[in-house]
This record gives structure tokens, sequence and C-alpha cells, in this order.
């Protein structure tokens, strides 16, 4: 690890607000020497607890992340908020205005926001928020809030990362609730009703209860659905209750922690194995002629695959 | 290759549908011998055109699909339609009209329709899409059809694999629009705005043609938008004209291919890889080990990947 990393780290230490956003840039980016700046900064964290936040486009996630992050720091903590961005030529108007709120509530005290665009996170999205979470909870922040839209797989495996699970429900939202992800729904630890002054609230707190009830996995574990108005901040108080309930019982963050892990591990290493391929695939040329045997036909696919693995995996 | 599965590819051949479920099914499913019945099934294809239909949850893909798959048949193509289906718990209602629709089409004479859920896809969605496709080609289909919902980085991936991608949009979706991906209008070959009866269609038009000449990458092919009410029909004809256009003049099946060639050899070679390392690594107690350890924090996992990747790659 070069100077400029241990200079990094020793200033995060001490609480500089420059050299973690530095760090996490730097990380996120791969520069070299990030591997053993993870390590380095590894053993301050597993302070932290990690909320994470999805639902559908519109179900009012930022207002809620907002008003979440306003009363956790009103009663002393310390939060992060890991915002990921679906970064759509099309989404001007909206997402600014999240990001106006994001950068209000980043002038608070105690409170570090940071955006994520889903795509371009070099080594996928899911290890891109892994490290960001472990760096802010090597910061000191007692709390770390992912907020993503719960649509695709790449934002499912996001919100798994985090130790407590939001999901975000509106009424009327027809086709959008529907956009959750059937993943999502599974690894829910508490469920919001927002917008819950809107007609058709309490139809969509009993068709989640119906949900829950029918879901013979759960059946012991009793998950919470609460109602909120964001923009109010009507039910934000009786949320956070309910989370640290949740946080004291100590269940959801050991019922997943095997999981995760195992899935961290995995995930870590299938994808430094494909960073690994394409570094080398790319610099011996063997891609460059395999895609050429494949447009002119003199391969197929499936047999290209099979006699590079031994070229690739350690297969002893 | 056994001949349970040469029987199947042989009847496959002769034209029978059920040896073509069949052997998707089998494929799909990986079942000992997929990749050898792949290579076998190699040579026949490369005959059909693959055409990407996405778009934001309730742009009427569905419908689209309909009306162009009947289209297509009346001018004498025989048609696969493969149907990514989101899997959400919540989709009840919406979904099945979607399914009970396809499965009218289905009843079309040399119409194939095949759904296929998000989740569960052994070697992830955009191997198994490609694999249908490859199945459907070599049965002798003139056109594959890929539709689905285009808000995650999964979908987007399998859209990527066909030879010309459609995006359709529609006016007053707000949200909606705003949740298709960046990468998609990257890769939209035609754009259509759908139900353009409603109020705001020729706005929506107009932002995608803005959105077009922004973007310097693509200003010196032309790409159409096309307006359509799949509903009744209006407007089907002049897409399937322009998508014959598009097809003569060979622009976005050569541009793409050395790129999407390149993109499915990498994704196959990773996904086997992860399969291989998932095997290996549940059956040799490494993962149980690793897991423990990190959980005890007796290790970092970043140490752990280091020390895992030269049992697994080939670093030679």
């Amino acid at each position: 690890m070069t100077g400029e990393w241990e200079q990094l780290i020793n200033e995060m230490k001490k609480g500089s607000i420059r050299a973690l956003a530095g760090l996490i840039t730097r990380i996120e980016n791969r520069k070299k020497g990030w591997l053993e700046a993870m390590q380095a900064i590894y053993p301050d964290t597993g302070g932290a607890h990690v909320i994470g936040i999805t639902g559908a486009p519109g179900a009012g996630k930022s207002t809620l992340t907002d008003k979440l992050t306003r009363k956790l720091v009103d009663t002393g903590n310390s939060v992060g908020v890991i915002a990921v961005d679906p970064s759509s030529p099309f989404s001007g108007g909206a997402l600014l205005g999240d990001r106006l709120r994001m950068k209000e509530i980043s002038n608070l005290e105690g409170v570090f926001v940071r955006s994520m665009a889903t795509r371009g996170a070099l080594g996928g999205l899911s290890m891109a928020a892994r490290d960001i979470v472990k760096v802010m909870d090597a910061f000191g922040k007692d709390i770390v809030i992912i907020e993503t839209v719960g649509v695709g797989q790449d934002e499912v495996e996001v919100v798994k990362t985090a130790d407590h699970v939001m999901v975000i429900c509106v009424p009327g939202l027809g086709d959008g609730i529907q956009a959750i992800k059937a993943g999502i729904m599974e690894i829910a630890d508490i469920f919001v009703v927002n917008k819950s002054d809107l007609d058709g609230a309490d139809q969509v707190v009993a068709d989640i209860r119906a949900m829950l009830d029918m879901s013979t996995e759960k059946s012991e574990i009793k998950i919470p659905v609460r109602k909120t108005i964001a923009a109010s901040g009507e039910g934000v108080q009786e949320l956070v209750d309910t989370f640290f309930k949740l946080v004291k019982s100590g269940k959801s963050k050991t019922e997943w922690q095997d999981r995760r892990v195992r899935d961290e591990l995995f995930d870590m290493l299938v994808k430094e194995i494909a960073r690994h391929i394409r570094d080398r695939w790319s610099q011996d040329g063997k891609l460059d002629d395999a895609v050429l045997k494949v447009i002119h036909r003199e391969k197929d696919p499936y047999s290209i695959i099979q006699e590079l693995f031994p070229y690739f995996v350690n297969t002893q």
C-alpha cells in the first residue's frame, strides 16, 4: 500500500470527510492498492447497522430516506446514505429533485451522502455498495442507509447486502407495485406503506399481510407493516422505533448473516475472476480470435468455451 | 450425448413442437449433455432474425408483441416468442392477462411461445435467452421475438442479445419512462411510441428525437421513431415495414455483431466458471470455512479472496 492510501486512511480515521470521499472514489475505481486499503480498513468495521430501502419507482423512497435520516440524526446517530441512481437519460426532472433533497440532508451534522450510478461500477453494483458501506462503517457511522429502486436484479443484490431491509409500497401504483422483484419481498424485515393518506392504503396493508401469511418460511417471525406519510413525516418516528426494536431483537441480523457472507464471498471471487479473465483475454488475443471464429461460423461458442475453460480455470 | 438428446434433436429438426419444448426445458435446466446438445444444434442456427422488445411496465409490450406476431405470421413468417416474466408475487392480475394473450397467439400456425422467469434461470437470464433463441432458430423460426421489461440490468442484458432492438415508450408514464435503463436507449434500433392516441404522444416523439440528436454516437444513422396503437393495431404494419427495411439494410445486424459475440463468449465463460466454483466450493468445505472465519472476524473477506484466487484460477 502506498503512502497516499495510508495517508487517506489515517485522515479518514481522524474524521476527515474529504479523505472519506477520496477513499470511496479510489476504491470504487479499483485504483491500485484498493484491496490492501480494504484489508486495512476492515478491522474498524462491524459497528454500523445497514438499512436497505427499496420499492417501486414513485414510492417516495428519497423522501422517506430524508425524513428517516433527520429523525436518526435528531436521536444522536451519525448516518451514511448511499443513493443508487438509476442513471437514465430520461430522468432529468425527478432525479434532480431527489439529488437536491439529498444535498440538503448532506448539510446536516453527522450525515454523509454518496450517490452511486447503476452503471459504470467496476466489479458490479453490489460489490461497490459493500465497499462503500464498509468505508462509512470504519469512518464511524452508526447507521448506513442504502436507497435503491427495487426493480432489477442488480438492485435486488444491492439491497441484499444490507442487514435490515425496508420495502416501501404505495397505494394506487398498480403496475408499479408489480415491478418489485419477487426476491425482494422475501428479504423484507419491515414493510412500509407510504403515502398512506391516499385511497387504498389499508388495502395495500391487507395485501401485504395476506402475502406474509401465505409465506410459510417467515410464519414464525412477525414482519411489521408500518404506514407512513413521508412528505409530512407522519409515522416516521414509529418506523424508527420499529427499526430499533428489530435491531435489539438481533433477529434480522443473525438470520441472514451466514447467507449474506456466503453471497458476498462468492460474489467477490467471481467478480475478481471475471476481471482477471477480461484483462488476460483481451491482452493475449484469444478473445479476438474466438470472436472471429464465431462470426465466420468456423466454430461454435460452446466448443470455444469448453476449450478455453482449462486455460483459465485451475481444475486440479 | 445420450440417445435421449439425439432423439429429441432429430424430432425437433423434423418439426416436433413437443421435442422443441422438451429440448428447451432440458437445456434451461442444464441437464447433463446440454453443452453437447447446443454444439449439435449450432450448425442449424443463424437463419433467424432476433427482435428484442423492451420498455417500461405498462407500455403495452405484450399487446404489441401479440399484434406484431400476427402481422408477421400473416406475411408468411414463422415466429418464436420468448416472454420474460418478472415473476413477482404481486403480479397476479396483469400477468395473467398477458399470459392469456400469449396463449392465444401460441395457437396460431407457425407460432411458438415460451415464457421465462427472471429468476431461477441457471447460468443467468441472458444465457438462457441466448440458448432458447438458438434452439428456436435451429427449429426453423424466421423471427424470434424476446419481450422483456426494460428496467433491470439483467433485462438490459437479455435484450442486448437480440439483433434488433425496439424500445417502446408511452405518453404520460412519467416515472415509468425514467425506469428505462440508460443502457437500453443506446442500443435501440427502432423507437416505438405506443398508445399514441393519448395526450402527449407527439411530445414523447419529440423528446426521443431530441435525445437522438444529442447523441453523437448514432448521429450518422437515422434511428426511426414510429407511432402505434397496439390495442387497435394502428401503425403495426408500418412498424413491420420499418423492421424489414432495417433488416435489408443489414445495418443493425453487422453493427453490433462483433460486440455481441464478444459479450456472449465472455458471459458464457464467466457463468460457467461461477458454476464450477460454486460446485467445487460447496463440496470441498472451503466456503463453509471461509464463512465462519468472516463471521467470527478471524479473517477479512478481501484476504480470503486473495488467498483462494490461485486455488481456483489458472494464473500461469
